[in-house]
């Protein structure tokens, strides 16, 4: 990095929020992806549009690559600075502009923490659903660029069905609004969706617009175990056929169960000998009779898949206690060792062929797997733990297993990410994904925007 | 059109699916946008993606125009031959291939009449939300490519919520998917999204795989009068605001309502000299009670907004009624002269000051409008009469008119197009809507897909 281009930074935001010192390079090196670490030049923290614009402008100038960063929670490692150069963070433009609450919108910029902008908006009793297990810590401009979902996305949808408008800062320079702060838009090509999901490679989100919801009055929550992990699944698809939209409807394997239970020193679930999964099943709505009765059931439908006996949550203690454990998963198996995380995600139905396919691989390639995640949209997050293999990243061994995995995903009529992105890890497989021709658009997308490849480079695919 | 390219269509679909006979020509001329007609050279009617792949090699290897059409419903003109050439219509790939109970999804071709893929999922307990007005002739591939809405959209969104994949002929023939048969999806750039709404400008829609969702048991009806289209418009936001979530939410200027109630001889509603406007307001779920004490509330907040006597739908019977009503409002309203139609759709507590605002344009410049939509989602349909002016589409002075109807639009945090499309008569307003930058990139993006610019050419916006 040219020292002149560090001094029109400085100029730009002021010097303080340009950092070069070894402990900022580092902290921004690396986020929640496996354990892989990659220094960039320099960190600078805008505050504004106009500011991070100014710096595209340099940068895009010079060729300079350009990492863009939200909370650094991802898992696909979209906000890794493989190629150096700057990252940009959003960390402060953290307001939440407007609540709009007479068109049930807000308007915040994309640094807001995810549960921060939630609860501000349940305090006017508005509801925004999408909410990641990391809501705690990741931003909302991330969710927008990894398309995020959620427990609660099985009944009230992703991220892309919240996204109204964008503000975005192109590689150019230039600032652009995406669409309009309407429920209903048929005007021109979807700049908005095509933003949502492009992983910060086509540009910068500096305001985000969303749709809002009436927040639904109550919830309730149970835990249904099962004898097998298939069985389990298979559950999951009946239930929606027998009519009950729940609105949450997650699956955690035993082993993944028992790894957060102990870190989290929880002993809400009793772990026994003959439970291989368990089901957390949520309902939401405004009546509660309607509530329990739908509970009831469904509770009904899980015994024909010898689901064992239901535990209620009582109240908002245990509630919060189940749902605690579901969240901290991934951190607990990751620390545990299973270091190499999947997004898979397939038709809901396909569930127990996947999950039959994945323990198939892992005896026949060595290693252990445990499957959890958000079972009603058939997006089962995988945790391999293989010992001596740390990081897919790289490894050619891990990819070719890997290939096997994306393969069974594909022939189930799924695709290899769900949730998480692809990223930097995901890249090798996306040829399983798509074909020349699609890629080709997409290569084509991005040169539109970014003629000049510096922002996010060498994400989801490389330059052709 | 030289006859060696007819004879090679001939020889891809057979003779009998290339028509150049005067009434078929005539026939493809026009749709329902306005009063307008472009005659083509030559209709086709293949009946495979194949088919019309080898078509499209032909066509883009010589710069034939081509226009694709799905039912002729269009109002925007976007299935209209103004450049003359090739008509390809998907009216032979009319079967739905596969309703998937297991995953609730279905897989249709393009050709199907949108309320006969609705019945035929109804009839397996599921339910397909969007119903554009014209549902009973439109086909399904014609609300992807205009991202349609209808009544329902206000619960249960527009079409672009319920498309998980597309296949695509593209202008140079090649064959894709867009994406996968999934409920989330965070793998590469939304090319589904992208091509949704698209008007048929960056390929053809062969195949379409749709989510469902199980269908509500039950659906309560009402009917609201107002003292004034403003109270009406403004009663909208209040109803949101209080938590409700209405599964349609439509809104009829008394004009409206007389002529189409004389056009079909109907009496189901009493029109008296002291009412403005119409709410027609639904409710539906699970729960018949539930249903019931939520229509007492809605009734209650509209008294708050000078809401006269309610009208309850009693029986299937007058619910249907007073839905044909509805429905056949544009098609009565344009047959008593209010040919000009506009699209507009704004923030929905801006509906009261859109209103406000066509009342004036139309003081100002002496025409007749009357309003009428999907009042709920901020999405007004306004019926222009201006004795003299059948169309807008070439026609200096209603363009300054309607850039002023627009510019209003925009102030108000709007849009040229809730669910109609730009096609060929909204295309002078793009600049209203959108800056010289993000109008460069869609024209990047058409040219990545379709860099002969042969379909659909000069929809949306010209060729830069």
């Amino acid at each position: 990095m040219k020292l002149e281009h560090i001094e029109a930074f400085q100029q730009i935001v002021g010097s303080q929020y340009v950092q070069t010192d070894a402990e900022t390079l580092e902290q921004y090196s690396h986020d929640e992806t496996e354990r892989l670490v990659f220094l960039p030049d320099v960190v600078i923290r805008p505050r504004t549009a106009e500011e991070i614009s100014a710096i595209m402008k340099i940068c895009n100038a010079n060729s300079i690559p350009v990492t863009p960063r939200g909370g650094g929670t991802g898992l696909s490692g979209g906000a890794l600075p493989h190629l150096g150069g700057v990252v940009i963070t959003t960390d402060r433009l953290n307001n939440i502009i407007e609540i709009d609450e007479r068109n049930l919108q807000v308007t915040t910029e994309p640094g807001v923490i995810t549960e921060v902008l939630q609860n501000a908006v349940k305090e006017k009793g508005l509801f925004y659903p999408p909410d990641p297990s990391s809501r705690g810590t990741c931003f909302i401009g991330g969710n927008i660029a990894e398309n995020s979902g959620g427990p609660k996305a099985v009944k009230y949808g992703v991220v892309k069905d919240y996204v109204l408008n964008l503000q975005v800062v192109l590689p150019t320079g230039d600032i652009i609004w995406t669409g309009s702060n309407v429920l209903k838009n048929s005007t021109g090509y979807n700049l908005t969706q095509l933003m949502v999901g492009s992983e910060g490679t086509l540009g910068i989100v500096t305001r985000i617009v969303l749709r809002l919801i009436p927040l639904p009055k109550y919830d309730l929550l149970m835990l249904v175990p099962f004898v097998s992990l298939e069985k389990a699944s298979e559950a999951v698809s009946a239930i929606f056929r027998a009519g009950f939209t729940p609105s949450a409807m997650e699956l955690v394997e035993i082993d993944a169960l028992q790894i957060v239970s102990k870190m989290v020193d929880s002993h809400a679930v009793p772990v026994t000998n003959d439970i291989a999964a368990h089901l957390i099943i949520e309902v939401d709505g405004n009546n509660l009779d309607v509530l329990m009765q739908e509970m009831e059931q469904i509770a009904e439908v899980t015994t024909q898949y010898e689901g064992g006996e239901v535990f209620f949550a009582d109240d908002s203690q245990q509630k919060d206690e189940l749902w605690k454990l579901r969240r901290r998963t991934a951190e607990a198996v990751k620390m545990a060792g299973y270091t190499i995380e999947e997004d898979t995600v397939v038709p809901r139905a396909e569930l127990p062929a996947l999950v039959k396919g994945v323990k198939a691989l892992g005896l026949k390639h060595g290693f252990h797997a445990v499957c959890y995640g958000h079972a009603g949209d058939g997006n089962l997050h995988i945790r391999i733990n293989k010992p001596g293999t740390p990081n897919s990243h790289g490894d050619e061994a891990m990819t070719a297993i890997l290939r096997e995995l994306f393969a069974l995903v594909k022939s189930l009529g799924g695709t290899i990410s769900g949730e998480h992105g692809i990223g930097l890890i995901q890249k090798p497989y996306m040829d399983i994904a798509f074909d020349p021709v699609q890629l080709q658009i997409m290569r084509g997308i991005k040169k539109i925007f970014d003629p000049n490849n510096i922002l996010n480079a060498g994400k989801i695919f490389d330059h052709a």
